[in-house]
């Protein structure tokens, strides 16, 4: 890992591992005129390999392919990229094995996939909620490399209304039932036939992930590892017909008492790391609050503040838990690839990974 | 109103206020071939009065108008219908005034209106689980007639859902998030403009409905009214882009400790009167139990027992209020047109009406 | 093949090869209470076969699953059924090896699949419109058995509109334009990704089948085969988000003149063999005219008629060949699992099939 | 309307008329940041005169209304509006009236609705295909301004389409099948009950109008008016569930021989004036041409090139009319909005308005 060359413009090099799929297609457009990092490395499956990446992949967002990725060869996904940041928009089987031997080889892996979101030492940051958790970078034991992780796209959204409740009012119980968008569940993914004017009550292991990564990312760091919030989560996930945002509907119970305005207030002033950073993707306002009474829908709300904003809205008292509101992010950009780039970008802000790989 | 003539083979004459909406749609539908009542007067707003109904009505349903409707005239909506039993599929404003008016001239009117669901005497009736509430009906004040309820679309499959489980283990508080189609709002309704690719948070007045009409049909009835349940509801209304079948995600906090077989076992045995009366209109149970993992959707359950069961499925431990569950029902089929032919066919089999009117 | 032993009832035992597919569930529902028919083999996949037809299917239709069915287990596709007919909705794949060695085995094989359906002498019927079609079976060289099929289910909609104007006033010219559904696809089809809020404008090799299909059914049979109709067809197919039923734009250029009435009463009285044999599957009409400004329409009229009729509508002229029109049919339905049904009701009304198989 | 004053930065300075519809909101929005326009007045119906626009509009559209739009006060729909270029998305009955009201005023009307499209003197102008047709604005007789219009959002991607191949081939005959986008009818539009899982065959006046509009835009101009185009057209008009852009499928006779290659140049290299005068709203390229087997489609295309491009795609040989292919555009940004838009910046560039209102 000595020999990394810094690239054009002294931009880093990256790579990313599934840049065909769904989330790789919004990485590599996001990637393709970042100010910080230089796309270098597309790679995908066996089936793609070796193939102009314009012509392996299947072409599914409303913006142009960038011509620049278009041109670019398909790699085959493997340890060896030659790039010290590389992005993993990889399924959870390939993610288990190749995430860990690209970290082995020196790279800093920031990955969406779930496979180690959990891992004792490995960081799952939303930035603007915990960004210290990045300190365990240095502490994992995948040689001189790292992984770095995204948090489930629903459990995004979730966290970034619940933090500045739980900062300034406490937080200890949350209920949430979502209503999923299908771009979540990539190519082929869900099946016309199956979602189409339907609801699809469950989600494969999503529910579990919400309840945990929540208590994960609110959680404490220390130099024994991650310890867990004390917040129990309840949730249920399904599947509607909308093409991209998850729209939650959530219940919190506060530890203290609060009045509208000063949870209004706490949701409106909430900034966090990448707005003090500037960092390139970051939106200008973590949260976008909504007095209207039937807003924030999906439609309207995902692409305001180029995807990256999560939206709540409908903030009222409930009678079991104390109050309740709706809050929705865009799934693919907040939820996975800008959110990762997101992680990416603070990483590299505060001088974690340069040319030469982690910095240790 | 001492003169009623018997209908043809002796059905009892019935008239249904509204009859071109959606609601009445399907209530013409099912009163077509009715073994017990015979559809002698459709009515609706002056646009359409004196037209045929099959050229006056914009049919929206996917089964065929029936024949005999399609060539009768349709009549103004007015109190003087000449039939001892009508429907009431009007929107709310009319309904305020016409109901009381058509029962102070002696009729039997069963509405799916919201208007006097609250009201005091009127009995809000869901026939599996408060069929004793309709003894409230010679009590009331509206002359020789009276008004008996079907409850809202929503509050109708949560309380069949709700009803097994607060007999057998106790219900003290419920929080339900309900993903409601489109076709609940009627036409012109919803705007495909607002709902495509979209979820709306938000319907109005739905939740306040839903919290507190529960709490009547669970209620108890003597000779002083109705007694509301001790139960505290919590509920959140959206809308999603199906077309029939309100989808309820449902927790539940249960007053002794339960076994989810145990629980499963009040779902499948829930019988009610419709059942043991062998009412024309009532689903062989109640209650359908999936077990599948992704069970029930509303697309694919919807239709089945010809619309007039609730589904549920996914029951599951809840870490904040013990358990968790789906329930769906069709909204205008068991949630509405259907429903309220059932508390009709109950207070027929049970002699409340007759030829002349409401029995005293 | 001598020892074909009597369904139940005397009905005629069948197989169902390709059972748990969209087209395959259809057919088990239409077979589940056959008057003349009796299921007596569910043969699916090798993952499926040795399971429960309940366990290895997952049920798509609002129709619930047979209980007969449900526990029948699920067979090997395999020649050897031991029925003397066999319903085929096999993939193009499977079906080109096994529907042949079906029929060698005796039976008679009717077929959704396509592999077969422009063979020289394989009958393709819509039985309102070629039934004479059939004598070919005879003449076949796949043993002692045979196989008929049912044409696409774009084709079927589009013929049934354009026999009764071909018979009353020639036919030169036709352009279609086709709306197809997403059920059509099957299985997991058409991703959501793909078609939400979307059209795609083609279908693989769904053009060719349709301009090739029409001039083999319209055109005549004698001793020595098929003589395709001379007809110019040009089709072009789009799929939309529609879930069931095709719906055609069609321009016509008729050999002599017509006048609107007398084309409108041509498809009025059009009737054929299923009507004057009373097929137990047959319409009542197999068009339905409408005159409605906007009708037919696909989510209203394709359940009409048991979904066996096609729904003509919009009749008017057009500049450039003389008139153009609207048709739909339901795709699984008329379109596949029931005219597969009806050809083979046909055959077995005329005699053509028995409890020995094929009757030569 | 002699005291003009020019707008900030020398910017001219613009109304719309009809500015809280979704065309109007569309407009609004291309005019926030306008290099040469300044928006000055937004003008609706009585109902949302005097208030905010913000307040006043239900925003529909996924990009944040522009907060200088959102501050300005409704003004009502009359004839004086004070400024020199007048955009109209008005209904058709309102502008009937006022658009010729607003032109004797002295504006210039640039309008998006179909009340003058036809009329003798108004030029109906697709920029790129005839813009020649303003020369007509000074022979009107609408006293000192003028009115130009834009074509319907059907007929704009059409005629795109035909225009180069016309230009180089000739064309004789064309027939074109519409799968029109729900957005083009605006709000409340088309009720989600009708088009939902549903195709409506049916658009009223649109065939007519994409029938007649073409021949005018594709005819000449001379002193004594415009000579429509010799050119059949036979169109059929469908809504589909599409958010938006429509979807054409064209059959062509052209006048010569034509190979398929240089019909694809044709379409490649078309340019117009939009493009020489590097006008602040025009595509890159009008056509975008697709080789892929199945482009182009709405939601991949739509918005590419600003949403100002047509797309075309599936060209192949027809066996009735020699050609056919498939086109689409966005039917309220080029179709609708952003074409009205270009129609104003060609008469601008070309210096036929000013401050003082129409040149003459």
């Amino acid at each position: 890992m000595e020999n990394w060359s810094p690239g054009e413009g002294g931009r880093l090099p990256v790579a990313v591992l599934g840049a065909t799929g769904t989330v790789g297609q919004r990485l590599v457009t996001l990637l393709a005129d970042h100010p910080w990092f230089e796309l270098k490395v597309v790679a995908a499956s066996e089936r793609s390999a070796g193939r102009p990446y314009g012509e392996a992949v299947r072409w599914l967002l409303p913006t142009p392919m960038p011509e620049t990725v278009a041109n670019m060869t398909v790699a085959r996904c493997e340890p060896t990229l030659g790039t010290p940041l590389v992005f993993s928009a990889l399924d959870t089987e390939t993610a288990n094995t190749l995430e860990p031997a690209c970290a082995r080889e020196g790279a800093l892996v920031v990955t969406n996939a779930s496979s180690y979101r959990m891992a004792p030492r490995v960081p799952l940051v939303i930035p603007e909620v915990n960004p210290e958790h990045l300190e365990m970078l240095v502490r994992q034991d995948f040689g001189h490399g790292a992984i770095a992780a995204n948090p489930n796209c629903t459990t995004i959204g979730l966290v970034l209304a619940l933090a500045p409740l739980r900062r300034a009012f406490g937080l200890r119980r949350v209920n949430v039932v979502s209503m999923q968008a299908i771009s979540g569940a990539g190519l082929p993914g869900v099946a016309s036939l199956e979602i189409f004017d339907n609801v699809i009550p469950y989600i494969s292991g999503e529910e579990d992930k919400v309840e945990h990564e929540a208590q994960k990312i609110l959680g404490g760091v220390d130099a024994n590892g991650f310890a867990p919030a004390e917040l129990t989560v309840s949730a249920t996930c399904t599947r509607v017909p909308v093409l991209d945002a998850h729209t939650l509907v959530v219940s919190v119970e506060l530890e203290r008492d609060a009045e509208p305005e000063e949870m209004l207030a706490a949701w409106e002033k909430f900034r966090g790391a990448p707005q003090e950073l500037e960092l390139p993707t970051a939106p200008l306002a973590p949260l976008h609050v909504h007095l209207g009474v039937d807003a924030p829908q999906p439609r309207i709300c995902r692409d305001l503040d180029r995807g990256m904003a999560a939206h709540v809205g409908r903030l009222r008292r409930c009678p079991l838990l104390g109050w309740k509101f709706v809050t929705l992010s865009h799934n693919t950009l907040r939820g996975a690839a800008g959110g990762t780039l997101l992680v990416a970008e603070l990483a590299y802000a505060q001088g974690m990974v340069d040319a030469s790989g982690l910095r240790h």
